[in-house]
């Protein structure tokens, strides 16, 4: 098959990006990559087995969601009012189908209701009340907002409410990209956003094109100062040099990291026929990469 | 100066694009125009007298809002629900700069709550409750729900209620796109979005790349079918095209529209050199173009 170029399976995961102190706590660093190592083997396990992309990442969020140790579902940061608005991401390539959501209180996984929104509506995104509205309406599982607390976020927000230009992000927004054995790309993203965020800020992650997007040629999501991300419409700005370099996934995340501001956070992806990629000029960003060649890392500094 | 190869002054605005009908009521026909052109006019003396893109752009969409004729702010579509939820963005091109609001129901001229966003948060997008509370603190002009209520907005979620499928969305999403006599560029786009949408929903207007877009290159505003901008990230999509094909804002515009599905709606957009583009795939769009060479033109359907 010539016209096949892909290498078969491939799968990035990320749990943020940011200002990950180089003297993490070994207990947090090690808990940290147990779970990124568990859930980046569940997705290499689902992709060896023929799983759809889009499904491999909905699941490898989904986990990353139920972890609280990442800024997204449980573990979320908390807004500057104290509460958690969550928002999330999913995209298929090989369709452009694509579903998001932003503001959401009592969702316990707001990727499911992101591919809920995506398959079972004429809308590509819902936020707030409506978007809360409508999970009600399909039965998905909801919980008390206190649910997503934790105590690490309520220190940070404090610490954000005593000295707010002090307080250095760490990120922790998760994501997962993936190609898998048929070929078929897909990306998702789910957040709670920046500590200390204003109530109804709307980050880089439910934006389709910039913290969130997939196409036939490659697939990114990425963690970090979301702004940024949202300006440069990051994501799809990967995919647009993925297509027209000829460098594929991982020159076009380098050239996209370089235009923006130093240590705005990383970027995963994936094309059609490389090496998935994680890249970031922050400090740290927790992350994994697997492929069918036996690749298989997780990482949270740049000991590559 | 051999260096700078703008051509003077340039803006275009739109009322909206979708199934527009030929035989639209002849009362209706020539409000819209008379309408359509004393913006335009307003934005040719505002330019001429050497304001700036930004300033430009948020002024007649001011302009376009408080005019019923259009979908956004007063005339704005009704949900499902029968209430209004409007949304709106900026972005400078100069400085890639943003702002950006969704879920509006009490903010009279939404396009300024996005501005304020920009300029004085460190976000870019606020929705619902949380971007109604932010213009409660800074003093924006609010009015009461119904305030934005029109007769013929009604009696089209009235033909939408009793047969979802049958409406033919005329669109009527409001934008502009400025070149000023320095060579910024600047965009801006205001909507209720579409007849009967669910409560909730965001579509591409306010989404920073899908709906609304402005770099160095190129400003870019569209109108239509919404999810359909959203999964081609279509207005950044243009900005890179006439970045990188050499044929500028039209050959852009005219490609994006190719890829997208039939009828899906319109683009305004203004690249540094040439004359204004308003392009449309629907059955017409609401649209004038201007500039310092003498263009002047308003129209509805495809006279030109």
């Amino acid at each position: 098959m010539p016209e096949e170029r892909s290498r078969g399976w491939g799968v990035a995961i990320h749990g943020g990006a940011g200002a990950i102190p180089a003297d993490i706590p070994p207990a947090r660093r090690e808990a940290c990559i147990i779970s990124l190592t568990a859930i980046l083997e569940h997705g290499a396990q689902l992709l060896s087995r023929g799983s759809h992309a889009l499904d491999v990442v909905e699941e490898l969020v989904i986990r990353l969601e139920n972890e609280p140790l990442f800024n997204a579902g449980r573990g979320a940061v908390f807004t500057s009012a104290g509460e958690h608005e969550l928002e999330a991401a999913i995209m298929d390539g090989s369709t452009l189908d694509c579903g998001a959501v932003a503001g959401i209180r009592t969702v316990r996984n707001p990727i499911r209701l992101a591919r809920c929104v995506m398959q079972q509506t004429k809308h590509i995104m819902l936020a707030g009340a409506g978007a809360e509205e409508y999970a009600e309406s399909i039965g998905l599982e909801r919980v008390e907002p206190s649910w997503f607390d934790t105590d690490h976020r309520r220190a940070e927000l404090e610490r954000y409410t005593e000295a707010p230009a002090l307080l250095e992000q760490e990120g922790s927004t998760v994501g997962a990209v993936v190609r898998d054995s048929a070929g078929r790309l897909a990306a998702a993203t789910s957040t709670g956003g920046m500590t200390g965020k204003m109530p109804g800020r709307i980050g880089d992650t439910p934006l389709v094109g910039c913290g969130t997007y997939a196409d036939g040629g490659c697939a990114v999501s990425c963690t970090g100062h979301g702004e940024s991300f949202v300006r440069h419409v990051a994501a799809h700005e990967v995919a647009v040099l993925a297509r027209s370099s000829g460098r594929g996934a991982e020159g076009a995340v380098e050239q996209v990291l370089e235009a923006m501001p130093d240590s705005v956070g990383g970027i995963i992806a994936i094309d059609r026929e490389s090496a998935p990629v994680a890249l970031f000029s922050s400090r740290g960003m927790y992350r994994g990469r697997a492929d069918s060649t036996g690749l298989f890392e997780t990482l949270i500094h740049g000991e590559a």
